[in-house]
């Protein structure tokens, strides 16, 4: 199979945890894309111009010719049916399959990111805006997590080598949280030799070559 | 086409949102199921034996022979796949229409929810559970579900009578969480005559025959 020659244009910012999930995609599906940058600080997602590609004011967006489409785990999924069958496969093609991939894809996005963003944004968003963190609601989402993680050291304690058993958008989604935990010291959370699975679930996954790149961009 | 005569279990509570997002699914592909009461009350889905079948002690669950799933919004994905061509189409053949249904579901799971079932919790769930709620947290959730509303409302003013067009899983997964609102006295901000669109789409959603068998379950 070829590699797709039409390019497809991102909105978004290289640093930005939503962008780097759907660039993740681009990269594992070896789809060739332009990444346009959107000035957050000057508040260009908040233009007119931009509402009318995001209502919601949020980044990314996805441009494929005159289609426009938005939210970054829809736009994974949308990559991953238009390349179907190029690159690395997100979604199995069997329906049990697929359910458990949308299973830890829905666990996720309303379990695992509620306290991992809330973390990043309380200890990283907050203080590179020069805002107070509040630290009883950091103590409080910390527990949070450490105790999801324990669930997944238990789900992965079979050896499979990631949550649906191969690699998937469920594995893919976690990495852009997860690895600003890095700076704010909890990385030990995704890491630490008491949960031995879940560390070496992390560890191949932000090894991938795909996500390598997109850090490095 | 025959209606599938292998029943499902959903394990789960006719009064919970997530279960009735499930059942909701169910009746729309016309799937007989089997639903079996989890008490909440009693601990049930905290008992080491309902872990076995959801590791982080939730409702619903779907039992399907030997499979089962968890995440309702995963659980009515994977009845769309497994019932295909039978009862209602909830998501679209097409990677662009597919695209959209998922945009819009992403936008129900992260701009629609978190004030509107933060909204239930604070002030349905709490007060039944005798705990004091927090009239501050209230307000700011009010204003900010009241300008997700206003930006369905402009989605919604080119004569869509669905959130992708059609009905699909998009509109299927906001009712649970939605029709809580009346109880608070918070309908309003769905069916406001200020945002006509908004309240031509609700109406109709909760005048879809699937749903009313559901609410009256």
């Amino acid at each position: 199979m070829t590699t797709p020659d039409s390019p497809l244009t991102v909105y978004g910012n290289p640093l930005s945890t939503c962008t780097r999930r759907v660039l993740f995609a681009l990269r594992e599906k070896g789809v060739p894309y332009e990444l346009v940058a959107v000035d957050l600080r000057a508040g260009e997602h908040k233009s007119p111009e931009f509402l009318k590609l995001q209502p919601f004011g949020q980044i990314p967006v996805l441009q494929d010719g005159t289609f426009t489409l938005f939210e970054s785990r829809a736009i994974c999924r949308y990559i991953e049916r238009k390349y179907r069958g190029h690159g690395t496969s997100l979604i199995p093609e069997g329906a049990k399959e697929a359910g458990i991939v949308d299973e830890w894809c829905s666990v996720e996005q309303a379990i695992f990111d509620p306290p991992c963003s809330g973390l990043v944004s309380e200890l990283l968003f907050k203080k590179s805006r020069g805002l107070e963190h509040d630290p009883l609601r950091a103590r409080v989402l910390v527990r949070q997590l450490e105790e999801v993680m324990d669930v997944y050291e238990r789900h992965l304690s079979d050896g499979k080598e990631y949550l649906a058993g191969e690699f998937s958008l469920a594995d893919l989604f976690h990495a852009p949280y997860g690895v600003y935990l890095a700076p704010v010291g909890l990385l030990p959370i995704l890491t630490t030799p008491s949960r031995p699975h879940v560390k070496a679930w992390w560890e191949r996954l932000v090894a991938r070559k795909a996500w390598r790149e997109v850090e490095e961009t």
